[in-house]
């Protein structure tokens, strides 16, 4: 029940079809980002969905229960290197406080949760440079006290 | 210059005279994010806003220079503990790789820049429970080949 | 706004006075778990709440808005020293991953929340010595796909 | 002598025999976390125990030996990435001081052995969410004066 | 509530006295190292034992309740640096997996207390070289299954 | 010359000979302890002691320079999970600053050595639980002034 | 789509070719240091360019997508051991809080990004030793306000 | 002996006189970026390079021995954290292994020294941003066989 | 060009023919260090060294340019573990304050090179125990000032 | 008993008095580095000499019992920063390995004493550039099997 398995027969399928996560995303209804992060491992997908995307891509039904398994999320280092991957790091070190007070005037004790939670990637175009707009959305968690 | 003093000063006047983030973002002109940033020793203010800012709370001038001086930017830890700080890191490792993928395929070989970049925090609310929506928005930096 | 300060006075006070958690648990009508953590900085604590201790202590009210303020949530090591603390981290380390094959087969892909959480600590005497009970009740939160 | 064999050999005979931990427990008359932890190879399980599973799974018997065999606990990382374990940690993290000054209270100085050690996992259903409980109940062990 | 405080007060008194660890234990009935962990802030002493201590060394018995608390077991770093202690370090990681293979063909499956456990050490005469003797006695504990 | 190759060979001829360190030590007149670190890869075997295992466990004599090569000594992490073993550690981040100030005050200023040592594992019996007893012996090497 | 097996098969054409990352630079009209970094897997490269290489080294074209993908950019240590690579680590660290402050006194609070950037490696002469010259150049961003 | 004193007046002098690396350089006749490394505490002054720079700044000449003592060369954390630093440690990171292959190319087997080594940092104007040009220049000093 | 197929063939070689550093070392006319590091991977062999190294152990001459090659000079862990080597490291730690305070007293503002550097091992006999001899010998290299 | 307070009133009348390590080391009749060592807090000092010491500083003989204790030993970081104790680092990662084997092949296995251990440090006249010149004499220690 290896979802690397199923990973890297996604990416070649996808590679070779000339699909995307966006042309993929709209063909079974749901976010590219979410799709990507169920293909690459690191969330369960519904069965239908899980069929539905093996159909598209001509894979074998027997990578459905892997891709609907509930994964083991694990990441390689503390500090990533991928220069894409350390600005978002980056981004948490020198805004972390920051987020942290904002959220707390707003909202009171609490967090923002990251399992009740999607989030979405739009390119904003701009003629001194296209922009990345990362939207992330979390139902805030108040601290229970008891 | 230790933005550590211009931190606590502001810190114990905000709370004096109940102004938040938001009020004094408003008051200045400027988004509360970048505000707190700024006011938590994480970005370097303009000279007038840092004036406008010691103003409106009441606190000496002789904190502009040390507000609108190019701050030393540190964290403690390479994986954070405060759990709202942590969710944040998470959302790297769990999604870091598919922002990787969804993003080239976008965009092409680059990045999101840390640096040409702004955010924002809203409450939306929702009868299940109110949510919150962060927004990024980093320009795409394409890789240069030489 | 440090919460050192508060939780100093607390255990000084509590020392002199004799109250114990759980006294001061059922004068204020709370768990002594959770009032223990609110006192130790680890959880802010509803201004009714930190009032009444502050008086049953013979506190200065100047207390409350540190008692009551939201905690920057820190520790020391990622592996604790402490044999007590660390018997619990082995106990994450070594049933981690039989917890999460149990909780997603009774429960599905998700997590139990340390937000929407509360703790109790019994005492089961028995003849072969005592036994510690350590009860955690936390909202299961299934992953949300989008 | 390798754990990991059983461990995947048990895995995929549950898949296809549909059994579940807790019919597992059941049919051995053993709690199902106990049970989990032993398949997963951080237990060694009696040999009646290792018998009956490879019977009622139609396993070889030869992983007998391997499942009644002490095992080397170890796991990956200081800190963990899976955030159902992760949330596990942080407990221990923001809690761990507030337990061991609660414990201390109730039964002296000493710690919860993690070895004479027991653990349930129940499921309390609630009209807001469901609500994961874990119950630990660990054997006092005073320390030694000598 | 400072262990540091009694301790520093006991090696000032002990070198003025000329006392030493030997010659504190007897007169107080308790093995020298025990007495040593005790008075380093390691372990927490019997109140009467404590009152002696005081008394010996003509130290203040506000140092009583000190130590007689509980301690906060904390070391520096994850690998000692200091050679006498990195020699034990060392052993542990040669020999670790050794001693596991001898006590579980001894005892079965679990572990040798590092609480219901004392040590003693012992100079052994040799015309080669004296030789250092320590003696480590913990209550076995087997693991429990349920 | 990788002693891996050794080591597995030896533990599946011990399983099944039925050997035990003990009985293994006792029949080439060596300490089980000692054999078992050389078995495992932690020592080198004089040749004469290393022809005998080989010969009672059946095993081919190419083991021989194997098992007499000196080692790499090497383990996996810095602080250890396995509970046998991280009680060990444990024992010498808690007493470590002890037995220095023991052997200081008994020897002068020098070390224990783990090289010129031996170490013992003995059961003793006990109504209340058998415990285990360690014994280290290691020469005292004084620090050289030059 | 292992950027691995591409820096192999360069690695082995170079060698028996004869070609230098300087020849191949030039044949192409690229640096030899971003020629160099795009097959040794840190860079992508245009498709003209990837195709170019393959025909002058003799490689098959199936080389091409691999060598024009996005890397994932990683590396082993968070210090490096290799002298040469280290020698540059030392510089950032000796040398990083003065490019800090001299950067700064020239550009005002911002960056050189190391993503649009070149970079160049010269060799000066010298009769008292040649002398390795790099030059860095990246584009300088300035932080924004919000 | 403190190079820190040193650093903290010449800093706070430097800005009330409005002289900066680059007007000190010239005044002294020293390149701006090693005389802000020796003013930082990461390199000793000449004597007459440390008069100089009192003088000019109107610091007691009690600063010249220290200006002139060997510094001990530390930083804080293997990864840096501020974002210009860090993409230096990314260049070396990314770049690493290329410059390695291109020097050693060009050199031979050896390195390049990073004590006879210097650098410098220079403007470079251009439409689309200004870019940061920095030259490292070291001695290759060639591996010796013995 | 795997350094570690050219170090494994040597060591088996080595055994086979009985040859030793040191013979090795004479017949080439190179130190047995030198040589010995060259074999295990951490040096590069100038080709005629190599060519007559491959014909004394009656080797491939495939392995010269493996041997004559650059190598990346890596080691697994940042502490040591073989109690051999760790020894040389806590001498590092214990005397590396003091070899600089003397090194600089001596030569002024510098360090010694490890790269034009050249080390042997000598055998003291000594009727208490022989005793090992480590001559280290390494080029000044001043601290450049510009 | 804090050894810091003898290291810095001993470094500050050393330069006062204009004393040197080797004046020093040559007037009690002890090598400089063991005396640099010693004062610097590394090593424990013979009282006699602890007490010439004083005597020739000009310091009060209240520092002979600190100078004549035990040291705590110990150093900050795992990876030394400073590049004049890094390049000692690095020379025993790059030759850690070799030194292990041409010293097995010397002496057997067994390891040098870095406590029956001394250290020289002299200056080698070379028209090229001076040499280091570092001797280490250490006991070699054979393994005991038992």
């Amino acid at each position: 029940m290896d979802k690397t398995i199923a990973k890297e027969a996604i990416l070649k399928a996808k590679l070779e079809t000339g699909e995307t996560w966006d042309s993929l995303g709209k063909a079974i209804n749901m976010s590219p980002v979410w799709l990507a992060s169920a293909c690459l491992g690191m969330n369960s997908m519904p069965e239908d969905k899980a069929q539905a995307i093996c159909e598209i891509l001509g894979l074998n039904s027997e990578l459905v229960p892997i891709l609907s398994a509930c994964p083991h999320k694990t990441w390689d280092k503390a500090v990533p290197t991928d220069p894409l991957i350390y600005r978002l790091y980056e981004i948490v070190g020198v805004y972390g406080e920051t987020l942290k007070s904002v959220i707390h005037e707003k909202f009171g004790d609490g967090i923002m949760s990251a399992i009740d939670f999607s989030m979405d990637v739009e390119k904003e175009e701009n003629p001194k440079g296209d922009r990345v707009v990362i939207t992330m959305n979390g139902k805030f968690l108040p601290y229970k006290s008891w």
